[in-house]
């Protein structure tokens, strides 16, 4: 198993601004979609993570753009594990153009542990080694 | 207390599309700030009704778009009361330009009251009668 | 080719409010993808009609929440085109449960063709002719 | 004139997610009204701007998460400008509860002068002198 996984979305009309482009925050919202993806091709849900009570916080966000996406570009987003700590994990993206490969952006985050009152916790011991055996 | 608040919103970036207007799922998101603000104007807070175990869910949702609202406007939300039933609340939305007085909108939605396990279930006593009042 | 068409999404983190579930606004959205799924499968880009200077504006909106769609969910939205007029298209969603095909909501739109500027247009025979002939 | 800027929102439905919290991806949309209303402040509307033809598109961003925003929260964005040159301009975000005071996310963006084709451009010499003065 290597430790990134590609994902692919359709840009819709709803994450264009009047600017003909995607609006920055959505690029956000597809890093969520490819950290979620990255878990289930690992045979992890974060749905059923968080139904046990453990929940993955963003602590911190960065996203450099290259280049625009527009609507109805097919997108990939190639999603790498690039840190795994006891109530910690990092994540890196590159969102590129799927049909002429270019980069449109590149991202980070990290996401920390907290349980259902918002208080730091550990992430469960399955869940992370799971992910720590792909690094 | 009349039974319509005004509320104004300034139109975001983020809430426009490459048309260049604002993307039509957006008026829900303003008639949610209509609502919200209507039963603040009476003393109600959503919030704290939530906060006690009790959520208005929408049950149906209707928009007639008029004109298009664009980036930087500043857009009035006028939401009336027009139902309050046991378990059940109507509102209604007129949507217009501050500045020229256009109508851009119509809306109306229902709302339905849940408990915390999304049973429909009686919208308490005080809270109905505050909304019932101004009917 | 009939003329209904199902696509699926997989309902992302971003579309779920803090009840839980998926925000109303948000079917908006899925029937966004729905019709332009749409005309994709009858072989008509939205993408291109707008290169060519023709917008579809949505000038109605109506949607029937039956039961909350869930963070992680798949979700089927089933189109289907019930009306093509020289300047108006009508479609209607039934968006629902993949695993149990439970219903979620139905929905209706219309659609007015306009140009560049806003006003009123013919939609362009070929594009009216090829949604005509699936009605 | 400070080169700072505050300006307040009030957290919507539609930002929060099922942590109950406001979704990550929102923060970007609020340093969006932070800055636009900055440039209000000095009497600079973005939006005419850009119907002058030149946008300014981010090129960087970045966010860290200090403490949850919940619905309904009053939040204000403090907004510094601390860089102009003659195409791309940075900006730096506090946001903070309004009641409390309490620190919920530093920011910062990083935006580029481009021209209707997406080419960069120089900011207008005026546009930038207002800014620049109050560095």
């Amino acid at each position: 198993m290597p430790h990134s996984h590609r994902t692919e979305v359709r840009v819709r009309y709803a994450e264009t601004d009047r600017m003909g482009v995607v609006y920055y925050a959505n690029y956000l919202v597809w890093c969520e979609v490819g950290r979620v993806e990255f878990m289930r091709a690992l045979g992890r849900s974060y749905a059923v993570l968080e139904a046990n009570g453990i929940g993955l916080a963003v602590s911190d966000a960065h996203v450099r753009y290259l280049a625009p996406a527009r609507f109805d570009d097919r997108v990939i987003i190639e999603t790498t594990l690039t840190g795994v700590r006891s109530r910690a994990i990092t994540f890196e993206y590159l969102i590129s153009h799927a049909e002429s490969g270019a980069r449109l952006a590149t991202a980070s985050t990290s996401l920390i542990s907290i349980d259902a009152n918002g208080r730091l916790t550990a992430i469960p011991g399955d869940f992370r080694d799971t992910l720590a055996a792909v690094l």
